[in-house]
């Protein structure tokens, strides 16, 4: 039985037709929760809203999605009349939104990365001043394979940036073991996770044979991903540099660790197949993973090499940026959210 | 009052040093124009202008070219004091530009399609109404193949559009022989060809892992396309069709010739030989053209197939459409209008 | 001899538990169908026989896929005590298969093209000479839309070629008025459909940033498809280039149709929206459609156009070759068979 | 004055006439480097023999390149008959073939790994035992910028290795300053850097929309950036993990650079620019640089960042794998072994 928001408020919702709204619906991460959404079993999607492209269908824009509604005008009298909300804003925008949804009692997982740090100082070096810090303690962040207990009582999920999901997942077995000295991440990531802005660096012809770094050397997924391993033990300051690719959805995360110095050797391999036998979402692998593997579905699939000459362990992880990285995420918190089992709707 | 070659004036320019602008070379292009004009022997590119990024340099927006000069403010006391310009402007706002330039005695190479039609009516039907009809005479086809002696002399050059180039070189010989009964083009191009602005249409996203057709059922080079055709001998009223490929330049016309019933029985490959001998940018091939062969080339590359079990003749025809289809074309009919060897720079 | 529903033997079979097995699941199309049928809420994937491969993992060769299987050595005792069998053998090689598991009882859905055509005849003069012409009229042609109810008894279903479903969809409305005079279809395809062999047609680098025809101007698929429309009245020598594009999965069809002169004035739309009203898999789109819109569905997407100026009418329709052009319909067409919702599995 | 080969034999060849074969001109770097010494101006491409593909001709297998020329069947009777010979066949058969053409006086570019170890117990470390040490003195590492004098005499010259010339050209400048303490190199690479042999990995299914790592965790490039490196001054142990991409040419080396702890401060930046001041074929840009910039080029483009959080140097280096990873710079090599402008043909 779920139990309800932190704040202990009883839930609204019947368990077999809790309604939905997505706040931002015509971006790529929006649209792709929206989708699984109407299809999802025990989740009514009730509205779409847009921050552009209000009175369009989302069938029309994104055909593949099959979604027949239309992107409606922000009206929140109706449209947080619900169970809960996923929130597709971007970062900055998405806070004040998630704040008056909270305040209306809506359960809120917010794509954006304004709740995902917890301390509004790390915010504010990396993005701007927050602008409801008070609400910082109420977020969880939403990486299920690590805080589901709290995602399940939790009012606001911060659903992880799509390089943290990767990255924290395929680092975090060896992160609880202490024994990571430093660590240099290399991401590679496909054009859908710039999102669908209509820029010279998306367009077709800028992307198209070509691969080259971006964020260099201060991207801002970086202080996310160092909290995470920070509170798993491993309190270091990582290189983390992103490449854009010429493909549509996926990231590899392609993770350099460099081990303490006199620490007791560590059987990597088994320590990752112990920490995620039941995970239903993580996927070992022997060789090194690709995106494709994973191409729409809310799998992290990761391999582990250890290299004898350098004493470094490699690990790749690969995942669907808009699907684990965004959108199918959301859904599985959600999920977590309303006591339905964890894969409804995105397996 | 242009003189103008036709007219019989001796030319002006020192054939060791023709300067040249280029007008909008911002774009696609027109960069393209710079970039083989800056490397050329004989031409001194004296001025790149911009319609947007003025100030920018072109090797900072196109590195590729490695062409060390900044775009300007368009000034024409100062860049119409050149021999010969390169107009790469939009449909409708490059006649007037060219107008200007002519008045100032410059010979000019237009890009766009505002002097590409005869008529004027034509044009109106498909674009609007033409802003300089009284030029309309003095514009040559600058389809070398067809028009070399009369691009010699011209004092405007309208540069085919990417589409008709291919085309008509494809059917060209056919056409000349009179047994054309009827035409289905369907036409494949890659994205450069939809020009350098950020536009849905043109998101790697939305191209990638896909392809469809667009300005169906009438886009704006179907009538250049029947212009040329009917004055090679084939009258008729064409089916034009462009699709968008997810690839970068290359443009293949495949193009579905019903004879005329009755007529003698035409030795198509026979034909295609005899008119393309001694053409040094036409290939013939024996096996279905791809793109590929003649991407960064000036080369239209043909095959020709003959179908027992329909009698139609199938032709395809492959260029670049930034090169043949515009760029390296210009530079070519430029060579033509000074006088050079005609691939100087282009082969 | 075998006892086929066609006969009237009641079924063997318990519904709930349907056991199939897939022959030929190394290659693209065999592995998709025993993804979709280890899915399958009825059907139970009993075994999976490769022609190469054996031995090995279905989920180390198609992670994607994630069927936990190993590819068998053939054994028809053991693989052949099944209600259904998915044949996914090259041309040639499934029909001596077919027949064998035809005598066995099996129901089968053969994704070759050896029961396609119903004249040996034709099969002799685009293939071979016919090993097994004495079942041809045991087969039926299966392509739901059009033979449903065919289908539904059927002991052998000729699942269509991936061309001719889109061909066959898109012109089949329009074939039924007996109004067309002529067609032209120019298709093109994503390399999927070359198969999984490794030559250097489906190398990367032969496909990359490019385009071109094959089987010029006999290609296989031409009958199968003129079959179908002379059966529906369009009794056409039709023209048919399938091209080559740098995407995996997809197919588009281009067809240009000339109307009979003459005739009645068609609304073309109207015939269209009424032809596939009712249709699950079928959907009309206003503008050209694009295969991304189907990826990875079962889905048939339409667009119709008429062209004033020629009187031609243009027909676009985009499939996904692995599914509708092959594994998915054939899930189709076993379901129809087993008595099942028809989008059960494939939705 | 070329003064001839380090052994002190007078030159046998008329220097504007140096006739070249080239072996192994079937492959990938073969068919580019008979393609740019086809239209060299000095160099006279004599022959090109084919290890496969014997009696076809280059510009149907290549019609891209257009080198009217058939591959022949080796015959060292007449194809060493030349002044130089570019070798690209693969590692181990190479060795053979390159001390033939040594002891017939011939000088050798090789594009093998033969002879770029040194030392033949890491040869045989990394390949197998060497079969031709003895001649491991005789060869200069072919990397222009770094052995330009050396390589004026060589009788034979290894060509170094693609992702090799990527990451020692990026390093070389940081590595002279003693201050590396530790180096990671994640490296992207296009397809045709695995050659022409159809492969499941090379086949576009496999390769399109994908990203992978390969050689994890010990790639053959990895021990001559190391000797390499070791020569300059950072004799580290480094991490190299390649990358498969979705693209045909092009390569990114992301290095990833820990300084030694206590060291004196350096300035980057201006380390690169001194060092590359008057090199023609290396490019220093002011951000992340992408392989598009480079492609078709003999140019390495690189960019140098700081980053003031871990106190790393991060460089990226993007060059041609085909160009300046193996053909062009083959025949840069060429140039200086004849006294010729470095950059002639390849500019």
């Amino acid at each position: 039985m779920p139990s309800g928001p932190r704040g202990g408020t009883p839930l609204r919702y019947d368990p077999a037709h809790a309604s939905v709204s997505v706040f931002g619906a015509g971006g790529y991460t929006g649209a792709l929760a929206a989708r699984l959404l109407h299809r999802h079993t025990t989740f009514e999607l009730r509205a779409d809203t847009g921050r552009g492209d209000v009175g369009r269908r989302l069938d029309d824009l994104y055909p593949y999605h099959r979604v027949p509604l239309e992107l409606e005008q922000l009206d929140l009298d109706r449209h947080a009349r619900v169970d809960a909300a996923v929130v597709a804003y971007p970062h900055g925008a998405a806070a004040e939104l998630v704040a008056e949804l909270h305040r209306r009692g809506v359960r809120v997982v917010d794509l954006s990365a304004d709740f995902r740090l917890r301390d509004a100082a790390v915010y504010e070096e990396w993005y701007r001043p927050h602008p409801e810090p008070e609400l910082l303690p109420e977020a969880v962040y939403g990486l299920p394979e690590r805080y589901r207990d709290e995602i399940k009582d939790a009012a606001i999920v911060a659903n992880p940036g799509c390089y943290p999901t990767a990255a924290i997942l395929a680092l975090a077995p060896l992160a609880r073991t202490g024994a990571i000295g430093d660590i240099v991440i290399d991401a590679k990531s496909g054009v859908s996770g710039a999102g669908r802005a209509a820029t010279d660096a998306a367009h077709f012809v800028t992307v198209d044979e070509n691969v080259n770094a971006y964020g260099v050397p201060r991207h801002r997924h970086t202080p996310e991903i160092e909290q995470e391993l920070a509170a798993l033990g491993a309190g270091v300051t990582i290189t983390f540099t992103p490449h854009l690719l010429p493909l549509d959805q996926g990231e590899l995360v392609s993770c350099y660790v460099t081990l303490n110095p006199g620490g007791d050797r560590v059987d990597a391999r088994a320590i990752y197949r112990e920490a995620y036998a039941d995970e239903p979402f993580v996927e070992l692998a022997d060789t090194p993973v690709g995106v494709r593997a994973v191409r729409e579905t809310n799998i992290c699939r990761i391999s582990v090499h250890e290299d004898e000459r350098t004493g470094r362990v490699i690990v790749f992880g690969a995942i669907d940026n808009l699907w684990k990285g965004a959108a199918s995420q959301a859904v599985q918190n959600l999920n977590l959210m309303f006591g339905l089992p964890e894969g409804e709707g995105i397996s």
